[in-house]
């Protein structure tokens, strides 16, 4: 048995730049259901060019954070895109690549990730980056992410930072994060105190968090002290913090692959949102620093019509390497997988999507229903193009 | 050279029974562009199941004309569908398959017809009805060639008699055959004189057509003894009528290949229509037998909508054997001709056509416009998929 002792947050790290100790953790997890048939069980959205900018979304994550990580990546993803990842991320070690056997949910993967961490470094600030997101422009994202360590590394126990996106308009699709009184951070000063993490609302309750100026869109990302996310791992989830510690401490030795197999399937599923974020806020150890940059979640084909406005001027915003379109009198997305000609007349507003084995048709008001096709698909049995 | 003597009809043929000297003819042409990406250069309407029968339209051509025909036909079409179509029409003789090294309109098909079945025996009646047409129910079409049969051999000379289709709405897409007195046809009650055949109308006219009750649509379906068919082209298309006679002087001979390589390329492009048909009414060598049956071209996948309402209770009409669909929130027609996942999520009156290497999205409103996209195509080099 693994000794079971939760670590307290020791003083704050030695007078050296905080930015040192950073370590940036890439959770590529989610299938991304309302992205089908593009992202799907073997192809996931991280996997996925969905700007047309040359990178999947797990490339430009990583080169994104390499400006302050240098080096310094776990990623977590599931064991059948090992291959895919590592062609990603060639540079990417082995010991620095977790693969989940199953899914476990982001306790787990955020979780595994801060305890390894913690065993090579006790001292080591995290960052916790999702695969699938879009940013722009790096630049204020990496300003934001140098507040958030500095936020993370200040006082006696350090912080769990979040970053948070200033909100552009009433989104029900997202939870918010409550801002309270700035904080007093050398180098941070946009960092502010959280109040409380709110669940997604409906849109009148959205429209006054949005005039009240005071919430953020929560974003999933978190910049913290191993040794303060495990502390709270410890005290809210202590059956997933004994066996995230008994993988982590067999990690970095032979026993790693025999030890994560048996042990990760015994864990809760957990949100890191439950197991670590909201319990730490309430006890007044998160902050958040606002985030101006641009994101997006590129939840349904709808934003990636938004995220490839550029080409509007045609009507018809087209990603795919090989797509060969023709239209008259259309509008909306196309994105393409193959390389078939591709006819729209006559149609305002339209979705298609095209792989080689499966082809959606729908429009960007009704893209979110896209899981829909999914979950119809998976019950009459149409699994070989989940 | 050819002895170029046109024929003249001469005394109607014995006593016997005309429908022992009918011959049907079915000129196979037309790519059907705007049933693209179905229909295309390399696989033209008449090879497809377009009302989801089980046969394909030349096959339903053939099978509705042999209780009048028996085995005696002959089939005009392209080089390139030789292969084709001696797989839908297996039992077809060589000789009775006609191959055009180039299209030629259907002046120079029928026309060729009718000379080969001249020299064969010039007591023939021959029908000459397209590959491309979907007609039901087969009896009453039958009863309607019948006595198209029976009008074609009557009198002194014969008639050219065509089928007219009984107007359901004033289509401004056919042209219209415009009747006059009924004529005295023993077996051929409904059989009238034709006054002139009209171009395709304006809105405005073809409802006063629709109103009058004189007028039919020209579905192109001519009944004739060869005869007289020749005597016209010869007089209105010497040129041509040289030409074809050339041709079917070598047909039932070893010299058939050479002498219809040499001299098809030479002949002049014009409709039967203006060829024969327009002259030999205006000669009053012309009845009109009206059809009750129902009748489509199939002109644009609108009509392939139509010709599949039994299906329409699910709102989504869907061709295609392999066929895997998915929907929720839609209606139209999805056409496809490959095993792919399809899925339709809000989307209505929607048009699908999904092919190996070309997808069509379009409305039935807009399934005229199908034409531009392969015009569009055609402009920017994609001819692979036309």
């Amino acid at each position: 048995m693994t000794e079971n002792t939760a670590p307290v947050a020791g003083p704050a790290p030695a007078p050296q730049d905080p930015l040192e100790k950073f370590v940036a953790v890439i959770p590529a997890g989610g299938v991304g259901t309302r992205l089908w048939p593009l992202s799907r069980a073997a192809a996931p959205k991280f996997l996925h060019d969905l700007t047309g900018s040359g990178s999947t979304l797990i490339r430009a994550t990583y080169d994104r954070l390499t400006p302050l990580a240098g080096g310094r990546f776990l990623v977590v993803t599931g064991e059948a895109h090992r291959a895919a990842v590592c062609r990603q991320i060639p540079e990417l070690d082995a010991a620095n690549l977790v693969l989940e056997s199953e899914p476990k949910d982001s306790g787990a993967a955020i979780g595994l990730a801060a305890a390894i961490l913690y065993r090579r470094d006790p001292a080591t600030i995290m960052g916790s980056f999702a695969a699938d997101q879009v940013i722009s422009p790096d630049g204020v994202f990496q300003a934001a992410v140098r507040e958030a360590i500095l936020t993370a590394a200040s006082g006696e126990r350090g912080k769990i930072v979040t970053i948070g996106i200033e909100p552009t308009h009433p989104s029900t699709g997202f939870g918010y994060i409550r801002g309270g009184e700035p904080l007093d951070v050398a180098g941070a000063p946009s960092a502010r105190a959280v109040v409380e993490f709110v669940e997604k609302p409906n849109l009148e309750v959205a429209e006054k968090y949005l005039a009240s100026g005071e919430y953020l869109w929560n974003a999933g990302m978190f910049v913290a002290p191993v040794a303060l996310m495990l502390e709270h791992l410890a005290a809210n989830q202590p059956e997933l913090y004994a066996g995230l510690t008994e993988i982590a401490e067999a990690w970095d030795t032979l026993a790693r692959d025999e030890v994560a197999a048996r042990v990760w399937p015994t864990l809760p599923k957990i949100a890191i949102d439950y197991a670590v974020a909201e319990p730490a806020a309430a006890a007044g150890d998160v902050a958040v620093v606002p985030g101006a940059f641009r994101w997006d979640d590129v939840g349904d084909f709808a934003a990636i019509g938004r995220l490839n406005s550029a080409r509007e001027a045609e009507r018809v915003t087209v990603l795919g390497e090989g797509a060969r379109v023709f239209t008259e009198d259309a509008s909306g997305i196309v994105v393409s997988d193959t390389k078939r000609v591709i006819a729209l007349i006559g149609i305002e507003d339209v979705v298609i999507v095209d792989t080689p084995d499966a082809l959606l048709v729908t429009t960007t008001e009704h893209a979110q229903k896209v899981k829909n096709a999914v979950a119809g698909l998976k019950a009459s049995g149409d699994l070989d193009v989940l």
